[in-house]
């Protein structure tokens, strides 16, 4: 498993040339051309190196990829989709761990080293999706980084049985406690939010919760999500996901919301939609939010797009936020790395010595032009391994 | 240049495996699989045809492509955006010819086989620009359909001597009157529009106006080329670009506005913007508005994104106005191929017996999935002639 790597010719973040030195699975140095000859050498060609793709918001367990094309079929409101997902299920059968093992191989092979995934809980499903995304996991150790969200999917009080199912799964392994609409969904934001907080207590684990009511429904339920971080001293723990209410039109109420995020270091996640309000990704990190991208749901009941490239996400997310000066693009990659690394907790993640040697490279002049072009002949490094060389898994991947 | 092509196992916008038979550049038959060999075969393998996409909006002669990346460095108006490109245009020198050339390629590349390009003219750079796509039209007539609007991109009566290069860019050859942002730009909407359906009345010729002007500003504006179309008898041959006021949140409004456009048969073309208020495409397309699509500038001093790919652009008009059905998504690459059609008024457009043969072969299960996914190595047939051949071009391009 421990080799030895030279990387020649790569471009850290798309500066000057330099050669990168791997060892036991991190980066011993980053310098100048020039290095000693040592282990296996890569030629990078002048390629861009980029630490490994951070995909921070994902639904592994339920992607249809690799199942053959299934129109959609869900009505176009939260609620349809949710309803239409049980029964795609039941008609079609998805199995998690198949199909969590195809999605996260396709993610890899387009440079992302590290998943969190939203696993669906319910009375129907149970833990079944938790049991298979944790088999793959432990699987796809060597290649991926995972972390599972346990996620009550349809509603957390509404369904009755679900929180204990959601307590069984924190206890199984799943590492962060999810939650969903606290009003839209689940019809009562100070059950759903103090179970949440509550299991996260318990377990002593982060929370990452959905959040697509928009507008002053969405303000409130984000606004009591805030107390709680406060009251609960969970300062640094808790991710909001989508946030589509702080796109709302109000914007001294949004800037308001922004600076209390900020203050109780709570993370957003955003897959930057085209077609709904959505954080404004620059206000959210000059107010020293952390922000992380995703591609949400890849091919399933609820979204028909996506290849699970995070690259591609960048572009959404400059093109949503109209970045188009080299160094806006750059946050846009920053969202796509660093920041999920910092939702996650990556300790020793990046490009410098010393960094666990999770790297992808792509070709490209610049950032900019990598974002632009996102050529898909990617290769990929994960703890030093060589594990996708120009697109194309190097590793066997069951 | 006549060739006999007889393409095996394809299928017609992801239907059906067929043969499609070309004669003399033109779609001799569509038939279930088992016609007579005749002439060249081509196994398309599976893959989806569709007729050749239609860019029907973009900037051929200041694109960057092929010239290095050069960052972005205007500031976030339309103005900014203006005075930075005459800025950028003289420090670095963009020769119309050799860049209109290299950007068609890569759209041709990409499958698309008809452009309406808008080029600039202004008291600075003069015809150059229109003379330059002028000799790369003729030069790439072979591959590659191209349509010249003649487009005052630094105002039309604010600029003195404007006008009478734009009268001379009509008589040169340019087939279609452009203009701008009568009201923000031109700061005369009466004298810009006047001069405008002056110039298409005197020249015969069709007419395609920027419009960014959001709000009650651009309906505004939006209304006074209505009332032109009709009292001119204009129906039918005006497209209006981008078209932002569209989307704006006085819906009662806008749906009066789509009534009358569609009334006075006036075209629409638009990106998708994610980041600005954009018509919504379902909305205009039953009221029975032609849509057509476009890169806009493709690596230029206005955007630098985009690969000159109409199937990206139908994802991006598909995520921005949340199709998620594959009935939905058809539509979006209706607009990047038939709705343009119908803008540039293409006779003999489509995938039946009889029509041009300009087609693209891309991979895909469903014309859905092709749109998810967007494989890159594509075959396009222009005028019954394989002019590229998995995303590469098998013909010489000076």
């Amino acid at each position: 498993m421990a080799e030895t790597l030279m990387i020649r010719n790569a471009r850290p973040y798309g500066g000057a040339s330099a050669d990168i030195l791997i060892r036991d699975g991190r980066i011993a140095a980053v310098a100048p051309p020039g290095l000693a000859a040592e282990g296996q050498e890569i030629d990078a060609g002048g390629a861009l190196a980029l630490p490994g793709f951070v995909e921070a918001h994902t639904h592994l367990d339920k992607t249809l990829w690799g199942m053959g094309w299934h129109p959609h079929s869900a009505g176009p409101g939260i609620a349809d989709k949710i309803d239409n997902e049980r029964r795609v299920r039941r008609e079609i059968g998805i199995e998690p761990d198949r199909q969590a093992t195809r999605l996260a191989a396709q993610m890899l092979a387009m440079g992302t080293t590290h998943i969190r995934s939203h696993v669906d809980i319910d009375t129907e499903v149970g833990l079944a999706g938790i049991e298979g995304v944790m088999a793959m996991r432990e699987r796809l150790k060597p290649v991926v980084d995972v972390e599972i969200v346990a996620f009550p999917q349809s509603g957390l009080m509404i369904r009755p049985g679900t929180l204990e199912l959601v307590d069984r799964a924190l206890a199984l392994g799943a590492e962060v406690v999810g939650g969903l609409d606290p009003c839209a969904i689940d019809r009562d934001p100070k059950g759903h939010l103090d179970a949440v907080f509550g299991l996260a207590e318990k377990h002593g684990r982060p929370i990452d919760i959905h959040l697509h009511e928009r507008g002053e429904m969405g303000a409130f339920s984000l606004d009591m999500i805030i107390e709680r971080t406060r009251a609960l001293g969970m300062q640094g723990r808790v991710t909001v996901s989508h946030a589509f209410c702080l796109g709302m039109p109000d914007i001294d109420h949004v800037r308001r919301l922004i600076a209390d995020l900020a203050r109780e270091r709570i993370a957003l996640a955003t897959t930057a939609p085209a077609s709904a309000p959505a954080p404004a990704v620059r206000t959210c990190l000059e107010a020293g939010v952390v922000v992380c991208g995703g591609s949400d749901g890849v091919r399933d009941s609820w979204n028909p797009y996506g290849i699970g490239d995070m690259l591609e996400r960048a572009m959404l997310v400059g093109l949503r936020n109209d970045f188009r000066r080299d160094e806006d693009i750059a946050l846009a990659v920053d969202v796509c790395t660093h920041g999920g690394a910092k939702v996650m907790g990556l300790a020793d993640y990046g490009l410098e010595a010393g960094c666990a040697a999770d790297l992808v490279l792509v070709a490209g002049e610049s950032l900019a032009e990598a974002v632009a072009v996102r050529p898909r002949e990617r290769t990929v490094i994960k703890r030093g391994r060589l594990v996708v060389r120009d697109g194309r898994l190097a590793v066997p991947i069951a």
